[in-house]
């Protein structure tokens, strides 16, 4: 192992950095184990945390010449295992490089470090009349840098987009360094794309030590609306009728029955405890128009069977509707002493049938699943309760999310919608990807860091991994499900 | 010359094409010797028309084996001379390959064969109720696969973003003859962002041989405004008020005098010729919202000093007005034998004395300058008058346009807004970026294709190229230009 972990390392980062900026106690690693995927679990050699770009440059160069492997971090909330420490490797947290550089008015940008909470932009905007649109569940917690390494999405970015479709540019070190500069504060940037294929990249390419993003004037009003369904398929079917209308509401949201029972019970959000689905609808816009669109929005889902419709006008009761939904993980996670909680993408036109299919799966795997989604934009999440206390559950467990992956990619979907691949969705990466595309990932991870220095084994399962689990070149010919329609 | 044009290409390219499929007389290779940028000239060996992805696939392994040099081409209306042919390479025309494959209603996107044209996927989508966002100027003749390659912009693309906004998935076949799938209907997609890398890499990474974008409801209702100032400043202000205000338009159009009595000579749109310039103002939206909007926008134009405000609400009246400014380039090639179109962005508030700037410029080379600009996302396209048959003229006016790039880029801006690098920009490249920053692109290139055979010479300078002209690491060191304020 000394081959792996040499001193010369540690040496060096302790004459760069101050005390408390790198960190090789057993005590001080611990909460550098894991990410929010806390069922994978590995303590780093070494934890490092650089306050400024210059030492972000020499980090990795010593780490580049010493060939250690590099794992970013940024607050550590990812739910994917994309910052899952190496054993042999140094962690480099971005978490003290927390500045907000630069709010800038006239261009509606803000310029910000790393570790900026996603919350915190929105803050300081809101001074100005702006805001920053993309806003996981997590968003008092998580940091722009981690935003950007996942792509991250939220209830807004059915209207409003992902990370990507909200950052204009960031700074980025090589692991040879360098420093490059990739988009930048206009719409377009010549040159190949560097910066979309930064954006998601899960730390495998460079470590992002600037980040500047658009800001959106706040809507002028908004209304939230909270409609109850007697069953899944009729939610879904109002889904699809409004989006038929040419609606796109700024956020629309759907529970399942357990996930309103235990968000109901946590947050006292004023969720019918009855209804088998609920849906959350936010609308944003010009006053007239919001009033309009209510109308519409309202007549929809009444004639999609709604049996309860409740329209909130001013921000304290909107507050509370969307106080439940933003808390129905940590409240499902009172329901069992442990829950997996997955993210996959499916066209919403197939919603009802793969809800049929993971209640199948459910039954089958004796696991309850409650089921919270972006509906509009049909990004799933459900979430899988189990006891890791009990033998073999957490492998029934993760088996069983596996194959809801699959039965995304089974219907046209994707197997990851916002929380990205990590180490959790390799496998499924195989099922997604032919080997020439997962070829062209790596060749593409390599023209960046030659030596796979940049938290390897993430984002991309090598053609061995592949190979062994049977399932390359599937997606046109055979996936699991044989009964599912292809798509 | 004969290694480089090996018999054996054209002999396996006959047996694969059909007669009217492979071009090699003189009189038929004419048209292809250039694309929008009639500038560059020069005769390519063999053009090559498929009809299928397989055969594309075909082409791709028969050049890749012989090592010869492919130059793909859309519809050849490109700005920058992307599609410039060589003279041992095989240019890949896609014009056949021009089918609607799919309109998918309830997903609201389309699939599409790369050839067909741009204003075609509306049309196509219109009895549905939906269109496609990106409308450069040359909608009616350019095609999707051209816009993929350029990542092309329009005058909707303040509100809407560009083709790359607005692309959700394409097949792309790879110099080897390997066929990937990037992206796909969802907003999401797994692993690195090989979709965005693609779009705008201008035929230097892969052929795209199917594309699906995504489609817009109609907008209920529309406002077209036509406001007149009696200088450029003036309009500018008004802009920015407007941007400010929170309100972004649909599309937002400035054209100078000379540009003005152009286009009214030429299109009769009823411009005001006295004007020093116009502002042309589009909102859409709910009905409701338009009247108060176009209110507010009345006022702050008003308040920033406009002699007229014209609104058009109905269709006919909005069509004329647009008429004039999409006709402008034609327009303005009626005042000189010849023109040169630039394409820089620059932020919105640096917009009057850049255009201070142009007109010394003007003065200095005595070349006229007309200006017709996106404002609203700062992307001027100044268009220099000249005569070609003047010696020394041409040689002029390209060395004015790229003074013009590296004012954009000394302002904070770019040497692109959506007309791509081409062949036209690749020395303003070196000024824009580093050299750190242009061997990544390389890198990412040669990931792709590491014979350089894909268009190659175009978009991205090599580092000799651009150590020649001395102007590598200057972006925040010397730039052209030191009494302008930096960034």
């Amino acid at each position: 192992m000394a081959a792996d972990k040499p001193q010369a390392v540690i040496d060096q980062l302790r004459t760069l950095l101050p005390d408390d900026g790198l960190i090789t106690d057993a005590a001080g690693l611990k909460p550098y184990e894991c990410d929010g995927l806390t069922a994978i679990r590995e303590q780093p050699w070494v934890v490092a945390l650089p306050e400024t770009e210059a030492q972000v440059q020499k980090i990795l160069q010593i780490c580049h010449t010493h060939k250690v492997p590099v794992v970013p971090r940024g607050a550590g909330t990812g739910l994917s295992g994309g910052a899952r420490p190496m054993r042999s490797g140094v962690v480099l947290g971005l978490s003290k490089m927390n500045k907000i550089l630069d709010i800038d008015v006239q261009n509606c940008t803000a310029r910000l470090q790393p570790g900026v909470r996603n919350l915190a932009i929105s803050q300081a905007a809101e001074p100005h009349g702006l805001y920053y649109a993309p806003d996981p569940s997590s968003q008092i917690a998580c940091s722009i840098g981690g935003n950007v390494a996942e792509n991250s999405g939220g209830v807004h970015c059915l209207k409003y987009g992902l990370t990507v479709h909200n950052l204009r540019g960031v700074r980025v070190v090589t692991i040879a360094g360098e420093v490059l500069e990739l988009g930048g504060p206009l719409l377009d940037s010549p040159g190949l794309d560097l910066l979309a294929v930064m954006c998601g990249s899960e730390g495998m390419l460079g470590i992002v030590t600037e980040v500047t993003v658009a800001l959106l004037p706040k809507p002028p009003a908004v209304v939230v609306m909270l409609t109850a369904f007697d069953s899944v398929n009729e939610a879904g079917q109002a889904v699809a009728d409004i989006i038929s209308e040419g609606i796109i509401p700024a956020g629309m949201e759907m529970m399942d029955q357990l996930a309103v029972q235990a968000a109901e019970q946590f947050a006292h959000a004023g969720y019918p405890q009855d209804a088998a689905a609920i849906l959350i609808i936010e609308l944003d816009g010009a006053g007239e128009e919001i009033d309009s669109l209510a109308g519409m929005v309202s007549r929809i889902v009444d004639n999609a069977g709604a049996t309860s419709i409740d329209i909130a006008t001013d921000s304290s009761a909107q507050a509370r509707l969307w106080k439940g939904r933003k808390s129905a993980f940590p409240a499902v996670g009172r329901l069992a002493p442990d829950y997996y909680c997955m993210d996959g993408t499916i066209p919403r036109h197939r919603l009802s049938e793969v809800l049929d299919k993971i209640n199948q799966l459910s039954a089958e795997y004796n696991l309850p699943v409650a089921n919270v989604f972006h509906a509009g934009d049909g990004n799933l999440h459900p979430l899988i309760l189990f006891d890791s206390n009990v033998p073999g559950q957490l492998a029934a467990t993760e088996e069983m999310g596996g194959k809801i992956l699959e039965l995304c990619v089974a219907v046209g979907g994707t197997v990851t919608g916002e929380h990205g691949v990590g180490v959790e969705k390799l496998n499924q990466m195989c099922v997604q990807f032919n080997s020439m595309e997962i070829e062209q990932f790596q060749r593409l991870k390599l023209a960046w860091d030659p030596d796979n220095l940049l938290n390897p084994d993430k984002g991309i399962p090598t053609l061995t991994r592949c190979g062994e689990l049977g399932g390359m070149h599937v997606r046109h010919g055979e996936l699991p499900f044989p009964e599912i329609e292809r798509f």
